[in-house]
């Protein structure tokens, strides 16, 4: 008989494109998305969470990004069943589509308007790269079935408190708005939008709106150059433009720099700029109303501003859209500054449940990047990247464990992380290995003698390795590193120690 | 030219047996995993989130409920690469083999031994059916890297306080321990396991475990006759026999009531009955070591208990089983007491990182089934399942948004859940139902009257519905469901009248 062949072992790989998340990267997020969602909850939002799952037929072709040739979703096929054949499904893209989804199918269960807010892991089926992951979080909030400008007004507002609320000081962000009807009304200027025929120069408008959508990335000049016949980038890559003339780009330039030192004053100019198109003067009274309900609630232009260079690159928006910035700098890999830039976006869409019902529903919404935001805080040092670990009891005898247990249990108790280590207790070094592995801040000791003489021996060991890097320093002189306390004064003196090092939380608890 | 035809309207509908979550549903869900996870955290376990996408190849074949036949994993191929064909991907089926593949993959950087905690929905590619969905929740610990069983006593103090902590108290659940080796042994002894040869009688042995599996479901007899013949249910589907004699199904009977008064009785009883064989010997001092840890720690018999009838299906695990389970009554959809069931379940499992490293690495672990658990909650009227709704400043004269826009940032300055209506404000009798379906316990009303004489009406909602209930009851007479009060009072007045519905929290907001 012959030898059956061993499988190759399997890699232990996620696939391209994915990542996992460690300790304090889950538990920081997880706090983020609980900061975020109370803020929305006390807008009068309600949480939704919808499946993960779609049929693609649900899902419809509203992905972003349309320039990227291999955007996609995750899709396969069902079984088929008796002799029909199986539904398509995928993984969401996004939070808004199934939104459409849900409202659909429950419009008559569900109050109107409807607020809702909803988070968690959305999936693209794209090239990977750097920093880009194929499955990552959003953080919606979207107010179906209001066409009033307030509801616009308010998820802006609601956009700055939550920045405010998960650590971005004000001055460090701002919130800023324009109209895609003013958009619109550019375009019509210009030629490429014909409002009788939106298929007729579909394309080329196309190639301007997501020049501007770079404005930021690129400047002006080569905003301009897109704008007629095309522009080549410092690697020699050419990218073919909308085919305007100097005077049409130029004049474009001008609205995109409407901006003034007030939104009165941008509104005004706007006003001015658009005076040949009635969508370009609707959207510009939008603009106006949401400017007027946002200074009523005292949300100046140091965190909201009208700025009619935003164009958030989806398709789908129809009225206000709107776009949160941090504005403060950090290095990028070359040691250049440049600013964060955008972690949040939304707008209004009032054509997404049609698609089902054949009825319009006005909506409007926000996403938030949480992702983005976490990293912002962490580039800014507001965040720590790492968190200290729990209070490790060290095994000295392998019999006691039962008398370790009793010890991490008290501790515990009083609502303070801790373990005890339970690895091979043999090598004693690879416990303390294993503790600063951890990040501990304290270990704790009980070999026979100290249980004989009725203690335990409590090592600080941030101060041990401060001591370690520097063990001349006068200071640390009168300060041992391992103090001996007796058994029952353990809770007492490990809190102490704790509380020495700025660890204990507001109630006295180590988490 | 030939008209081109609307394609049809896509259906507004989830995939089958997949659902959507709202409100209260998706909250109470958060705030679960929130007090679970702060316990695992406690006990030193550290987070870890796994991308939800792995390859086929890295999950492997360790589908639990290997009886149903289309069991299975969402799963698609990646496009093809230069020639090279796509990998298959696949959702999640559980926590635990993406946890293997994490340990695999990083295990240079992680400490040792590893404790980590996950949460966070699992797919199943199987069979939708009455309350089973295709998606759902779990929230698992594990120790990798420890062969103590210390780590698995830990586990299961561990779960005990996880369901004090959720609101289950002590008394109305009990966590279970039993030991596969003990199995093992009792299937060595019946001639349906060779530990030299683990393939032979494979078939019959996975009979005999999965009808050990259901015993609290069936009852010992039907057991019994699963060991032997076979058995017919009152549908007459017949279900064939593991082939044992009767006098071996009565001691493989006699094996799973072992459990007697106390731990120390049932050790000693299973003592007795694993005479024969050493890997059950092995089995019932591991048994003994967990029992004695657990008594140390205060963990008594009325929360964790030795009982030799419990199995878990899932066929990787190879020492300590447990399983907790609720131990009130609540009644079927017959109107029939029954036991709520099992709600955790794990054990230790030292093969699974082998597949990937070729080294064994001893781990344990539990799961906890997160909406189960909500639903005994629910069950057992310990949780609502509806929340109240948002203060909902109601829409008057909408040339003053701006000012109702005011009061609802007071009220949420001042911690109170507020909104204003966005609807259409024409029809007012919309704005009270809106206020009606959201459960809103108050609406504001400020028309051109009330602003002239600077108040508010703040309508008590909830007491207006009582009102409405029963109108004659004396005791409403002196208290109005709608009161005046001065603008400048407003949100004194409905934080007075949510404090009266006992709807503030103890930082006196309202969220």
């Amino acid at each position: 008989m012959a030898k059956t062949r061993k499988p190759p072992r399997p890699k232990a790989e996620t696939p391209k494109g994915f990542r996992d998340y460690f300790g304090a990267e889950v538990s920081q997020r997880a706090e983020m998305l609980g900061a975020i969602a109370a803020v929305y909850h006390r807008y009068g939002f309600d949480a939704l969470e919808s499946s993960a799952v779609e049929t693609v037929e649900a899902l419809g072709k509203f992905l972003p990004d349309v320039d990227r040739p291999n955007a996609g979703v995750f899709a396969w096929q069902e079984d088929a069943e008796a002799e029909k054949p199986g539904d398509w499904l995928a993984l969401r893209y996004d939070l808004t589509a199934p939104l459409a989804r849900v409202y659909a199918q429950h419009r008559n269960d569900l109050p109107s308007p409807y607020r809702r807010y909803a988070m968690g892991p959305v999936w693209r089926n794209e090239k990977p790269g750097p920093g880009r992951f194929r499955q990552f979080y959003q953080c919606d909030a979207d107010t179906v079935g209001s066409a009033s400008m307030a509801a616009d007004a308010e998820i802006c507002a609601m956009l700055a408190d939550c920045l405010e609320e998960v650590g971005i000081s004000r001055g460090d962000y701002v919130v800023r708005i324009n109209n895609r009807k003013v958009l619109d009304g550019m375009m019509e200027w210009v030629g490429l939008l014909d409002a009788n025929n939106p298929e007729t120069n579909a394309n080329q408008r196309g190639i301007a709106m997501r020049a501007i959508d770079k404005l930021d990335r690129l400047g002006l000049k080569a905003v301009q150059q897109l704008m007629q016949g095309g522009r080549m980038d410092e690697s020699g890559d050419f990218t073919a433009g909308a085919g305007l003339s100097f005077a049409q780009a130029a004049w474009i330039g001008g609205v995109l720099g409407a901006k003034r030192k007030t939104n009165a004053l941008t509104i005004q100019r706007l006003r001015e700029l658009m005076v040949e198109s009635a969508r370009g003067r609707e959207g510009v009274t939008e603009l106006e109303e949401i400017a007027g309900l946002l200074a009523a609630q005292g949300y100046g232009p140091d965190r909201i501003v009208i700025d009619p260079s935003v164009v958030r690159g989806l398709g789908y928006y129809t009225g206000p859209v709107y776009e949160a910035e941090l504005t403060f700098d950090i290095l990028d890999d070359k040691g250049n500054k440049r600013q964060f830039g955008s972690v949040a976006g939304g707008g209004r869409y009032d054509d997404l449940v049609k698609r089902f019902t054949g009825q319009e529903v006005p909506a409007t919404g926000i996403s938030i990047g949480v992702d983005r935001l976490l990293a912002a805080l962490r580039e800014k040092g507001r965040m720590q990247s790492a968190e200290h670990g729990p209070v490790v009891v060290t095994v000295m005898d392998r019999e006691r464990m039962a008398d370790y247990q009793g010890m991490v249990a008290e501790l515990r108790n009083a609502g303070l992380r801790a373990e005890v280590y339970l690895g091979n207790p043999k090598n004693f070094g690879n416990q303390l290995k294993y503790a600063d592995r951890r990040n501990s801040p304290v270990a704790i000791i009980e070999g026979g003698d100290e249980k004989a003489r009725g203690i335990v021996q409590i090592k600080d060991l941030i101060l041990g390795a401060q001591i370690a890097q520097d063990a001349t320093l006068e200071e640390w002189k009168d300060r041992p590193s391992q103090i001996e306390a007796p058994r029952g004064a353990l809770v007492g003196k490990v809190r102490e120690l704790l509380a020495g090092h700025g660890l204990l939380d507001a109630r006295g608890g180590y988490a």
